[in-house]
């Protein structure tokens, strides 16, 4: 299975340049697990799919540690019908997706709830899009419930839903619906915003 | 069917609240057409698919007249079964579903190399979602063709396609994508970036 992100990182500042580079040190540690390519849009990370949200959670805590006004957006998939296999992109903690629904939204809950936290609040805006026909209704169904119950879930608003809190618990939550609820080998994609130090947050 | 957008701009500069709230000026003409709520993260508009992207145009076009470099974010949908027709959306320019891909592909072609120029350059990724079971690959591989034929295409990229050149074109080449290839009745969803006077420009 091929999974991966295109990730951008937008500081509101004069200075956008220098809070960029300064967080990509962030992703040293995850360097010799993923594919890394930056252009002028984005970055593009390939690698084991239950590292895609960690490695994200410390780009972007590591950015708004700046204090600065910083949104991170991301593209993410996996099992994209039009990618090659890649070794690469084994899950290093294994997916199991052999669990019925009740014991993965379980086994959800403990992951996103006892993520450890980080100090840094923030707010994340996603879709999810389950794509292909191998995908049923109750996993979208348990994928509500699970985020109801997160800890971190704040509302649903049009096309999207909202999470909020330390950004720890709010990455776990978001790394959990995308590992373990939707189809096991399915194409699932993520269009993911999340915002910190907004001088309007709710 | 429901149609809207979640959008996001991103000014990379001390005064990003200024250029904001200076570009937002931009979207008086479309008041009275659509649904439009702030929050601190996104601002929702709801109304005609075929003035979405009209709307965003202008509203990115505003903001990158700053020169600063600046960045719309959209999370863009058509026909989510979840939710409710709405008299708001219907579109005003009709939308020609009954005529054949390839009638449709050629009206596509025409008003995307025939949109007024707006003397910005940008550079649009994205992600177009089929969601349901309406959709057909027939489809797919005519947006495909028309992105490829519309003299904007610059490339693909893992999980996205990299739109470039003068605003007009580029985000008429997105409507047209959007409202004109896909199923007609369908739940589409499209995930965009579109940036503006980045210093690392390809």
């Amino acid at each position: 299975m091929f999974s991966g992100a295109q990730v951008s990182l937008y500081p509101m500042t004069d200075d956008f340049v220098g809070v960029i580079v300064g967080a990509l040190d962030a992703l040293e540690p995850y360097r010799r697990t993923f594919r890394i390519e930056t252009d002028d849009i984005s970055t593009l990370l390939v690698g084991p799919p239950d590292q895609l949200f960690p490695a994200m959670r410390d780009l972007f805590v590591a950015a708004a540690a700046s204090g600065i006004h910083c949104v991170l957006a991301a593209t993410v998939s996996r099992g994209c019908p039009g990618e090659p296999d890649d070794p690469v992109c084994t899950p290093i903690g294994g997916v199991a997706h052999d669990q019925r629904v009740n014991e993965r939204i379980a086994a959800a809950m403990a992951q996103a709830t006892q993520a450890p936290r980080t100090g840094q609040v923030v707010a994340a805006q996603f879709s999810l899009y389950p794509l292909g026909d191998q995908h049923h209704m109750d996993e979208i169904y348990a994928c509500i419930e699970f985020l109801k119950r997160s800890g971190v879930f704040d509302r649903s608003k049009n096309f999207c839903t909202v999470l909020r809190g330390d950004a720890g618990p709010v990455f776990a939550t978001l790394s959990e619906a995308f590992l373990h609820l939707g189809a096991p080998q399915g194409h699932i994609a993520l269009d993911l915003k999340v915002s910190a130090n907004s001088p309007t947050n709710a």
